[in-house]
């Protein structure tokens, strides 16, 4: 893509010519050599001086050869982030979008629900979850499904493997949609037969550390805060070391999308770094302000769990929608510990 | 992953710290930063100078952090293509992962097959071959598997739609699976009646020009020598023109790899040309010969192709080794035209 004051250019080669004459609405070049050749002449046609670029997106290949293409006096600028940190807010066309993912992928879940038999492997619900994706509509899952038993919930990016479900087995599934290109991403547990005291007690804490992430959702309000609230539940319950990793991220276009909701602000370090070796590579870099609080029109998910190894892993995960007033949670799926 | 004489360094962040531990057999480097500072330490410690890289593979932030990360006095220099040529001859240990992949491929279509029934939707039947990859211990499809009915076949990129199977209906399916990271790939035709003689003909054409390019694989011919070999027998068809894409293409650990099967070298061309430019970026970039005849080790696709718009397309597509004395087709699944 090149945005110029007031046009849009997207560059792509004849392959996809039929395709995107109906769904490309800007100004569309078909190109058959390099894309990066085709916007350099368009940068030359119109006279354009100053250039920005995407210093996360662009490889060197591309660059050297940008670089060379334009005539000596164009000059070429780092720009990180713009792109994702629009991205962040969604339009309401995205929204609904973003959606029919959601609902696509827990149906997806409840048909899986329905046709589950003991005996069935990882590897098979997995399958049979993906299937019902796609059967309904999906282009393809988000990312791998994961599907993990017993004590391998534990593992916090488990493979499906071919061992089987037996009786008194906990079972966690993470799983994901892609519908018309926007991405959904919900975390639910199911255990067969009646769950052990420990491990109701561990459900329990965890979900209500996912309640009250949800209940810190609204606008204005700092990320590591949303985080703080679900770490604050599980600390009372004794889980802080268990909880590993992050209450969650946005989610769009793409499965992991700003904001990240997380404990500290690595985000801001990150990017100072950045500009920071640009600016030694001789290259001005404008810093973007990390969207470090919420804003209505985020989607998000929120996913706190805990992870106790050799015995059992919860993780509760919803995506939920920044409101004027707060949030709404998009993931109509019980979160009831479902027993099988 | 940092290459050093008679060392590889591989690095990665805590969340694989578990999975890495039993699956890489280099040397490991954990890091909480970006991985990029990491590199750069090692650079440091062990005093190297001239530093090559891959320029299609590193982006403008990571060239920014490391070239600021190491002393003035290295030197970095752009490498092309020499991961990417290593891979386009496979090991026996890979040539096998792909056996493997080829087989479970051939496997989920065989199953698909048999519990076709009319009236299944393009997405449903995409679901159902997919589900049975999964079942069978792949990761995941190679890529989204296309499913187009009647003349949507004709489309080059079809994405499989709610539209069903009725009688009479031409059905194209290209598939292909990831299983322990190696893919396979392979496209077959059905028919749901008896086709008309029309289309047995352009099925009949299509498959002699496969056999040709079959034939026409061994060590030491050019690849051009193969497409033309495929392109021939379509022509002496009339149907030189309805032939719209390459030959075919390497397969491994990524479903395109080298070497392409075309009709020009132009994979020559667009080296000369990014050399060029990293030169008048000031950076010296050795040039890679471009694999442009077949080596005993490669696994390529065979996959010529005739598309009638309005009418039909059909492709018959195999995945293939390169041996000793010619080629080994690894498909085992039947090149006979389907009548369901």
């Amino acid at each position: 893509m090149l945005l110029t004051p007031g046009e849009a250019h997207f560059f792509t080669d004849p392959r996809y010519a039929a395709e995107t004459a109906t769904t490309i609405t800007c100004k569309r070049h078909i190109a058959k050599g390099p894309l990066i050749l085709e916007a350099a002449s368009v940068i030359k046609r119109k006279g354009f001086r100053r250039i920005g670029f995407e210093p996360a997106w662009m490889n060197l290949d591309q660059y050297a050869i940008l670089k060379k293409a334009l005539p000596a006096g164009v000059s070429l600028h780092p720009v990180s982030n713009l792109i994702e940190d629009l991205r962040a807010v969604k339009s309401p066309a995205e929204i609904a979008l973003i959606r029919r993912s959601v609902l696509a992928n827990s149906e997806a879940f409840a048909r899986t629900l329905k046709r589950f038999r003991r005996g069935s492997s990882e590897l098979e619900i997995a399958a049979e979850l993906e299937y019902q994706m796609k059967a309904l509509g999906c282009q393809r899952p988000a990312f791998d499904t994961i599907v993990a038993l017993g004590e391998r919930s534990a593992l916090p990016h488990a493979h499906p493997t071919s061992r089987r479900v037996q009786a008194n087995e906990l079972i966690l599934i993470d799983m994901g949609a892609t519908l018309d290109g926007y991405t959904s991403d919900m975390t639910r547990m199911a255990f067969t037969g009646t769950p052990p005291q420990r491990l109701r007690n561990l459900y329990n804490a965890v979900l209500e550390a996912q309640l009250a992430g949800l209940n810190a959702v609204r606008p204005g309000v700092a990320v590591d805060k949303v985080d703080a609230a679900c770490r604050e539940v599980l600390k009372r319950h004794n889980l802080a070391k268990e909880f590993v990793h992050s209450t969650g991220h946005g989610l769009g276009l793409e499965i992991h999308e700003a904001p990240k909701i997380g404990k500290k602000d690595k985000a801001k370090k990150d990017r100072a770094q950045k500009a920071q070796a640009h600016k030694a590579a001789g290259q001005k870099a404008p810093v973007q302000k990390p969207p470090i609080e919420l804003r209505a029109g985020m989607v998000i998910t929120i996913e706190p769990g805990a992870y106790i190894e050799g015995f059992a892993g919860v993780r509760i995960e919803d995506t939920a929608l920044v409101t004027e007033r707060g949030c709404e949670v998009l993931t109509p799926t019980s979160k009831e510990f479902v027993y099988l």
